[in-house]
């Protein structure tokens, strides 16, 4: 059988995550590596792969059978996403929630012969197939998604930009109160700040006003005023000993009826690499999308489109012997 | 929108689940119940649909869009499935594990024109998509599967049969150390009685035996004599009180690696009466089956074999805004 062929746009973590899932694939194998820095200066990091620059991209088409783009939802996407559907199958990891009707109608129109397998990942991505799920069996019923505990790099990110702060990390932390309110099966309606609180870890530097810096934390806009934020100073070494890794997790909880009777539905992740699983999940979805294409099954597309026996590299009867 | 009509054969609780499951979802109507007891000594639980003998079964094809299965694997179905599949599309919960891929042939050879969407429900079933997608998304892993805290009827059954037993429930309980070693990461190899314990709780007749049946249910073969078990005998009004429900459940969990990282998923169930669930699910997968049809994908099918979206009753548009 010959192998897919994947190629990677955008070389950061999750990147990174994609080409170690495809190394351990007996059914696809790495073909490129694109990114927008001097391609000399990237070496791949899991496989042989060439690397190329991000503007070669027309020249690899007979090269890749699946491109999996790894760029961010707020800026790369929009205009990556387009482009590449336009000439390549793709895989991305769209996650601006509200925006992804918007955008799929977008990449529906590039993908005119190709297949694109947008918003994969895990939320986006598995939990929205545990939603999906949950309602179609339990339609009386009320879906809740926790996140964490686990690092935001979005909020670390933010904290960074701080005056006076030499490195931070943010880890959103699922309220255990919540989670119980939930499980108690009254469907409780849950504000911002009833679901998390934020968790934050700062390195300050030398003679930096933390009050001032922990003050600008809290009351930042929608990154931590809605939420019950704390904020702890550590040094260097507690930051490189404890806060290095990118752990992450989640839970979708369904709690339904049928008339009298309650069911619960819970679906969690602890991951100790949240980029790695997430490309994970990435490289599961370029199958999905391969196969897909070769069907013809052309435009935008989601993990509610396809079988779920397209995720995985085993043939069907395989698959209904070991797992069914 | 014409609304997909379901007939029922086979009228026991997992049946009256379908029908519950049926009347709350707006896309489809119950049109007919099937029995092989007298149809008049029958009546619909949860909707006017009138009530047939199976002996009918021929003169309803154009009445039905999806005949739903009730019959248990160890008799029914093998003799049902195979009948029923060659008039209608049907979906049914076979779930002798080792047998499903010599039954799903049978069916096969029988659905020519039809849809047979077999071994719904929650194990096989939901369980099995969420190994599946553990598999396909952490390859280099393991799933373990849990039945319970819950009652299992085939084992109460088996107790009810001894001499001097008025009335029994037996619950399947998964071991605490068991899923906390699962949890740990360390892919342990779990025998049998490691992974579940069985109580039964047991109302003996007046003046029996009470060792002799203990020591019976113990050494019960496949039954009881591979696993520790506990019995507890208890009067007509405790076991009336506490022990008339239906409540089951179970988890999934699937301990994977990318290289040196570690990642958990965990699926798990709570439900309050597993008829009910279990009618759930097989509603759900009758609208499957109904799309499949209409697609004209014939043959024997199972829940790796349509997208997620199927199992809705929300158009895909809705979906995606709301759930992905």
């Amino acid at each position: 059988m010959d192998k897919i062929r994947i190629g990677i746009a955008g070389y950061g973590n999750v990147a990174r995550g994609v080409e170690k899932a495809v190394a351990a694939s007996p059914d696809m194998e790495m073909r490129a590596i694109l990114t927008r820095r001097d391609p000399a200066s990237v070496t791949a990091a899991w496989s042989g792969a060439p690397v190329y620059s991000v503007d070669d991209a027309e020249k690899l088409v007979e090269e890749i059978d699946v491109m999996v783009l790894c760029g961010g939802s707020a800026t790369d996407l929009k205009h990556q996403g387009p482009m590449f559907a336009a000439l390549y199958n793709i895989v991305d990891s769209f996650d601006a929630h509200p925006s992804i009707p918007g955008y799929m109608a977008v990449i529906n129109e590039a993908a005119r012969n190709t297949t694109a397998v947008i918003s994969s990942g895990w939320d986006p991505g598995l939990f929205s197939m545990i939603r999906l799920m949950s309602h179609a069996v339990l339609p009386d019923g009320e879906s809740y998604t926790f996140w964490g505990s686990g690092v935001s790099q979005g909020h670390s990110e933010a904290i960074r930009h701080i005056a006076g702060v030499r490195d931070a990390v943010q880890y959103t932390v699922p309220l255990d109160s919540a989670v119980s309110a939930v499980r108690g099966g009254s469907r409780p309606r849950l504000e911002t700040r009833q679901k998390h609180e934020r968790v934050c870890y700062v390195v300050a530097e030398p003679g930096a006003d933390k009050a001032a810096i922990e003050n600008e934390i809290k009351v930042m806009p929608y990154y931590f005023a809605d939420y019950d934020t704390t904020v702890n100073f550590i040094g260097d070494d507690e930051f490189k000993a404890g806060h290095s890794g990118m752990p992450h997790g989640g839970m979708v909880l369904h709690s339904g009826n049928t008339g009298e009777n309650g069911h619960m539905i819970e679906f969690s992740l602890k991951l100790d690499s949240n980029p790695e699983f997430t490309g994970s999940v990435m490289a599961a979805c370029a199958r999905a999308a391969y196969r897909l294409s070769r069907e013809g099954a052309f435009g935008a597309k989601c993990v509610f489109d396809f079988p779920l026996s397209y995720l995985s590299y085993k043939d069907r009867p395989t698959l209904i012997k070991e797992l069914l």
